[in-house]
């Protein structure tokens, strides 16, 4: 199977009310008085790192890109759990998952080690502790709303072509983490941009099923000569949130856009013009 | 690094409290009034199952091995998140997983899809709620408790040798959840016996700081032709517990030994015959 046909046939598995129709980055856990929200992603050598990247880097990106799940639920991190597969430079791996794990405020909690042939994978799940409820979704942005990012994009993209402003953007990610927190009771709808703007953008618009409208001049990037691969890159972990206009927004962030009502089949505009093939909105990379 | 290197390396890095110092099977986190039981482990293809496996037997004996951490701890579980590699028969892995969580009365979660090149790998963390306090820990083992098993050893031995009457035993093995639950309260150390039980039971004894004395007469074997491999081979998740020896015991189970106090290098004796290599208590498997 491939991606989308697996997940769609998990969706008609018994699916926990929190795990929201494996239609979000996180699972929803309320316990008692609490809210937990806990991610799991994996990171393969091949498709999610080199056979020849710093493992020090790979432990932190590992690290990295589940808290930034839990900054787009405005989460407070709690834990990890490490499922690792021994391999090449894992005193480098270690080294990298402690800077990390200091880097971010967060702890080991568990996990799994395994011996295994072949190419290595690695998981993580990270468990936080929700700041604010309802803890946001992809899928609350209203008509009317304001769309925001936290900070550029393609900072990621210009680390990973060797500009040395920003290597530390593509190798060593930081999750938005207090960002996220403060917008967590702010916001409408919230989410990390992974896999590059527009398709994230995109998947904002159809969980909500409304438009996001951008504007092409308002999007900050870290290059703007290189504007398209900009916002179709990933990795650069901002957040892409919807509020309402007159928000008091606690933190910098950039508005880029403004939610309208679903046009036809085009839940994404930019500067008027429908952007509604999600293949061309986003880019797999190294 | 090998497996019990980067473990220690790992127990250098910041731990969560719950996190027991990685030596139990499960972290335990406290959230106000409730306490949560987290376990994740792995299977990678030609480590844990082989290349020509049933991919619903796979998933099943995912999701169950990792429920028998948590019925380990008197855990009910809440769901689950998987990190899955895709490849070959989907499919029946869907099936396989949709058998066990129907089987096991838990839910899917959330988690992870990858498409990766080579060996596949595949990570479960298992949530559960703990029905008991303290949870039950691998070093609780006292002088003078007795040492119980909730069932034979060697049918998962039997079913990957081609024994018609345990073929279940090894592909679809069954999580002791109701038995560790209804033990939780009563035991002072409680493990499943993933490992082997002479294997398991050191380190039980390792982590309490005790002996524990087994009787060979009085280990429940599936074939007791085979005795000294059953009780070296692994897979069958029966409950290994200790509890003092005038414990009314909620299930039924089978007093193997007494903990007796740590005698000089020795934490696990046979009919009074020091064991103490662990490299001899157990093996690797398919």
């Amino acid at each position: 199977m491939n991606e989308p046909d697996f997940i769609a046939a998990l969706r008609s598995l018994p699916l926990h009310p929190g795990a929201r129709g494996l239609m979000d980055d996180c699972a929803v856990l309320t316990l008692g008085a609490e809210t937990l929200v806990i991610t799991h992603d994996m990171m393969a050598e091949g498709t999610h790192f080199r056979a020849d990247a710093d493992m020090a880097d790979v432990a932190w990106k590992l690290v990295a890109t589940n808290l930034s799940d839990l900054a787009a639920k405005g989460a407070e991190p709690l834990g990890v759990l490490l499922g690792h597969t021994l391999g090449r430079d894992d005193a480098r791996f270690i080294k990298g998952l402690e800077e990390a794990l200091d880097a971010f405020g967060t702890v080991l909690l568990g996990g799994d080690t395994i011996a295994a042939a072949g190419k290595r994978a690695l998981g993580l799940t990270a468990i936080g502790r929700a700041t604010a409820l309802p803890v946001p979704s992809r899928s609350g942005a209203g008509v009317g709303d304001g769309v925001w990012l936290t900070g550029p994009v393609g900072r990621a993209m210009l680390g990973f072509e060797g500009h040395p402003d920003h290597a530390g953007a593509f190798c060593r990610p930081v999750p938005r983490l207090a960002e996220g927190q403060a917008l967590a009771g702010q916001v409408t709808a919230m989410m990390d941009v992974s896999d590059g703007l527009l398709l994230d953008a995109f998947r904002m618009a159809e969980a909500s099923g409304v438009t996001l409208a951008l504007e092409r001049a308002a999007i900050p990037v870290a290059d703007p000569e290189h504007f398209e691969a900009c916002v179709r890159w990933g990795d650069d972990y901002e957040l892409l949130f919807t509020a309402p206009p007159t928000a008091a927004l606690p933190v910098a962030a950039t508005r880029i856009g403004t939610v309208i009502p679903r046009r036809s089949e085009a839940p994404l505009m930019l500067d008027g013009a429908p952007l509604s093939d999600p293949a061309k909105l986003g880019y797999r990379h190294g």
